[in-house]
């Protein structure tokens, strides 16, 4: 699989295991980009001429493409963004103070990212709304039967990763979007874990909002999805202004083009698009049975391999979803990291952009080994063997 | 010179006149993006290993070099933006707030691109402050005596394209800086069509803000470059959260990173900034003396052969940079453009984002001719050519 990756030929000596912070690109998606910029290039939704409207029309192919890949209704419910980050503000600006009023609540799980988490701390703040954080499982994951505690009638929002980026820990959204639709509130979901791994329906989830990047989904950086309910962005103001998302404008008053474009101002990132095509076009040719199982026995082989190891603190259980997360006891994680560079082994270490839940765990920050399709038992092995390497490193300079 | 875009070589038949839309790419600087995503791609500020290290550096070597192309004091006075209507946006939403109050004002010209106008007049709407609008000279360019006069102790933003993107009118920032400054006010300036045609250097602006974006410069889309006064960028606060734009994260509160990550939430577009890097080495070693004479010869010999054709209005000047817009009698721009897009000419119809600039024409629209270093005497001989034949034509259909 790997062969598909031009990275892995000029790294030949590197072990990646860092796919949760970004993926590698397949040579089709660098091709796309190519080929973009040197036969397609031109600015979409403005010119008149042959070029301009076929760009424009492969760009709104796109918007097709990624609805058709989450299962959402329509494609003009499919928004670009920059990433899964701006497209949760999005909502957070835009849908949020539709939504949530003083004494409402706003629920979180722990295990969430900061891009899911301090949008919604903010738009508490601004609106006098309560910000609710529900505790984790004692692995590290969100803990559904804490969150489905912590609803209230109040709650008009609740917002989760549908695969938390830390622990790993799959969420079944459906019975929380149920619950929470229940009391008149909303679900937005965090899919930037989610899609590499797994067929996502949107509407099977229960979604109100599902936001996803392409750079991790072997896709270029600087573009993103997000998916929202029609008639909520429907009634959504736009949040950035100028361009093409206008549909008049005068001195005195502004009037917005329909969804999408009244959210994408500015020229957007179409060769990004572009680029996504070609990802979205990779991930949907994947057999996503053979990737769970593919990810399910890396994660099974490198736990099984870690907890042999002393010392070791493992997050999450066998059932995450292409992430490990640990600590070795004595050792910081960013000592641990480091030597692990050493041995040419890319792994994250530090709190992930997620310090609520490192506050939760009572650690500063774990070592995340995370996985891509073109991973493998030997990396895997070299990664538990530079582990035991480095506790008898650490061990020996006591 | 058009040997280095490869987009020529793939469209030898087509005249390409829409540079002020965007522009076409150098092959450096898709090489640039092929060369990270198969070497060099890694998350930034995150990673301990040294990809993600090297990754990190590049990138922030990339902004000193911004923060040098546009004489900025500093690296961290470079916010890296989706694109210049991003930064516009940005300085709206979050500087806004803060300069401008309730009976405030904020002035424009009436020859501003939507992206350095809607942001302003929205947050006059937000703020209760009175939005003006300048009116503008007769060839459609920002008048500054009219700026000049609309000045008032109450003016706390001014607001202004350095080159106009209808007429290509460059304005002389630096008095009416001066003008504002000394009434207590800020100068934002909208540089998208500037930074390709002429050296910048905001300090001789005497500009509090600067926006570009990367894809109008011969780089890629996507990216864009927002340049802000250190004391003014440090007072204002996120207005995206998430990522590594914080200091710390608790559940009741969180606090910010400091500039420019502030204002950089989530993955940003790496790719997009490597390529920018190509795209400034590139501008940078252009002799600006011979682009500015390039610009000009070129526009002189569009508006002179364009001026004998009977019925043709010219917007602009013999003065204006790199851009003609021009409207032939009793034609609608469209369907003028459609014509042309026969002759296999690329030109832009409509009203450009600037909706207000139309209306004070009296024009729905104009056609627009727009230069980039790859245009030739011979593209504007096909384009006078074609207009006179789209002459004859509508005149026969009559």
């Amino acid at each position: 699989m790997s062969d598909e990756f031009p990275f892995f030929k000029q790294h030949p000596e590197l072990t990646y295991l860092d796919s949760a912070a970004t993926s590698q690109k397949p040579q089709a998606v660098i091709d796309a980009l190519t080929a973009y910029y040197t036969d397609e290039n031109a600015n979409v939704h403005r010119g008149l001429y042959k070029l301009a409207y076929n760009t424009t029309e492969t760009y709104e192919a796109v918007r097709a493409q990624a609805a058709h890949f989450i299962n959402a209704p329509a494609a003009d419910q499919i928004v670009f963004t920059r990433s899964t980050t701006d497209g949760l503000n999005l909502v957070a600006s835009s849908f949020g103070p539709l939504a949530v009023h003083e004494g409402d609540e706003i629920l979180v799980s722990g295990a969430e990212h900061h891009s899911n988490f301090i949008p919604w701390q903010q738009l508490a703040k601004r609106t006098g709304a309560k910000f609710v954080v529900a505790p984790v499982t004692k692995a590290g994951n969100t803990n559904p039967a804490a969150i489905e505690r912590l609803l209230t009638p109040r709650t008009k929002i609740l917002a989760l990763a549908q695969v938390t980026n830390v622990a790993g820990g799959a969420v079944a959204i459906r019975p929380l979007a149920d619950l929470v639709h229940a009391r008149g509130g909303y679900m937005v979901v965090d899919g930037a874990q989610a899609v590499a791994h797994m067929k996502v329906d949107v509407q099977a989830l229960g979604a109100d909002f599902y936001a996803f990047s392409g750079h991790k989904m072997y896709g270029p950086t600087g573009i993103g999805v997000l998916y929202g309910r029609a008639d909520l962005l429907a009634a959504m103001p736009p949040v950035q202004f100028g361009g093409e998302m206008i549909d008049e404008v005068q001195d005195a008053v502004s009037t917005w083009a329909a969804v999408p474009l009244k959210f994408e101002a500015g020229t957007p990132n179409i060769a990004g698009v572009f680029g996504l095509k070609a990802a979205l076009d990779y991930v949907s040719h994947l057999n996503m049975a053979n990737v769970s199982a593919h990810d399910h026995a890396l994660v099974q082989q490198l736990r099984a391999g870690l907890a042999k190891i002393p010392g070791i603190t493992l997050y999450g259980d066998d059932q995450s979803i292409g992430i490990v997360s640990f600590n070795l006891a004595g050792v910081h994680p960013h000592d641990l990291a480091t030597v692990l560079d050493e041995a040419n082994i890319a792994v994250r270490a530090g709190h992930h952009c997620a310090q609520p839940l490192m506050a939760r765990l009572g650690v500063p920050a774990t070592v995340r080994a995370s996985f891509g399709v073109y991973n493998t038992p030997q990396d895997v092995e070299a990664l538990i063997a530079a582990v035991d390497e480095g506790r008898q490193f650490f061990h020996e300079s006591d």
